[in-house]
């Protein structure tokens, strides 16, 4: 078990643009530090860089906006261009209310307006999630781990609201070398007795974590290490190929499951 | 704001106990590591030991089990008298549903259970939440600054489950010397727009950071040090007196703004 992580903000990136690799941008940006890769690293990507990088980058005005969307646009005081974004990229309308469209996502992530953001980018333009963050972050660590020869985690950050509490939190919606849940069940707890339902969201932890140091705005620190995580399954089931990671869809209820929709 | 945080177990706390003076074991504990509280320090006790040294332990043999109890208790396949204590912590119930109990606690926190917790305590007994985690933390706080010297933070954390995802996270149930929510709104993005909604639930981000180190069960680490917080409003708003603090409340949503209530 960690007793001690540090969470370290990484400096000196650029602005991301289609195309880029973020690989060799973070490599050259830990070299700048004077820092290197180490075996137990969770290194967090926020999802914007991932999603410029993939060129997930779209120019509000040459949008056709479908009646749907206007329909949901008046309901909600929301630019129907938005709107039209939001409904591509949602599978199912979760709750819709003023200035509001909590949706479940093409990838099974429900979040407020599909994750579609206005800001961080240039006027008149909307980022929007990755294609699929989760092959993202078992891309990424491939590529790391080749090039650095260190095992360790990729996870791709954003940042949702909740519900029951105001606020957003970083949040993990991909996720590889580091299991999203660590199943505690059947360990004994310090009175010998068994826990019973604890699964502990370590990926989405360590998420929040990094966004304490990434902050939301004009800082724009889009990549963080998270050091130290020994003996939170970075060793554990983690390890098993990326191929066979469930990742993230481990953390998703399906929607029988879920009390809340 | 912070490029680098750290997050420090303190070990070698003993079981906790009714009336143990726990600033006094921590600070004990911080010198048996050759560690000093630092200016900025965010030092986060799990709920648990506060519970513990406030007696908010109930022994389940001696309890009286109402009608209600008995009848929730049939239908979740829970044990009765658990029950009745999560009953008696409850302001409503939100939820009842098979080995699922999701209620808003008197302090007007939505979880599972009321909080009521058989984990780390004897058999046969339950730890109850604290009385009030909110003065909890400001009286903590207040100890460790008059007798440190040092300006910090105190946040009292438990883990909840949460809608949408599966697993528990670190998250905040009271706060003194930071504010539970660092309101953005009005900064400028990178690009130079405003950003419109965003405030980020910091607070419940250093709870589940200081998680990933206490871990659920036997490792036993129940308080963290998060260290380097400058910039996350330590030094703005969570200075003010803590009896004018809104603390943790700044968090919960009224049942009435509360989307999934």
């Amino acid at each position: 078990m960690a007793r001690r992580l540090e969470v370290i903000g990484i400096e000196g990136l650029p602005e991301i643009r289609e195309g880029d690799d973020l690989v060799t941008l973070f490599m050259n940006a830990l070299d700048e530090m004077g820092m290197e890769i180490e075996d137990g690293d969770a290194i967090v990507f926020t999802s914007k860089i991932i999603s410029k990088s993939e060129g997930r980058v779209v120019s509000l005005s040459v949008l056709q906006v479908s009646e749907e969307a206007m329909r949901i646009a008046r309901a909600t005081g929301k630019d129907p261009r938005i709107v039209q974004l939001i409904l591509d990229e949602t599978r199912e309308l979760v709750r819709v209310a003023r200035n509001m469209i909590i949706v479940e996502t093409r990838h099974g992530f429900v979040c407020a307006n599909a994750g579609v953001d206005e800001s961080n980018v240039e006027e008149d333009k909307a980022v929007l999630l990755p294609e699929d963050p989760q092959a993202s972050a078992a891309q990424l660590r491939r590529e790391i781990e080749e090039r650095s020869g260190k095992k360790v985690a990729v996870l791709v950050s954003d940042s949702f609201g909740r519900a029951f509490r105001d606020g957003v939190t970083g949040i993990c919606i991909g996720v590889s070398g580091l299991p999203a849940l660590l199943d505690r069940r059947g360990e004994l707890d310090r009175f010998g007795k068994v826990a019973r339902i604890t699964k502990e969201a370590v990926a989405d932890e360590v998420c929040a974590a990094a966004n304490l140091v990434m902050g939301e705005f004009r800082e724009g620190i889009p990549i963080v290490i998270v050091r130290g995580m020994h003996g939170l399954g970075l060793e554990g089931k983690g390890e098993s190929e990326s191929e066979s990671e469930s990742g993230i869809k481990e953390v998703l209820f399906s929607k029988e499951e879920d009390l809340f929709r």
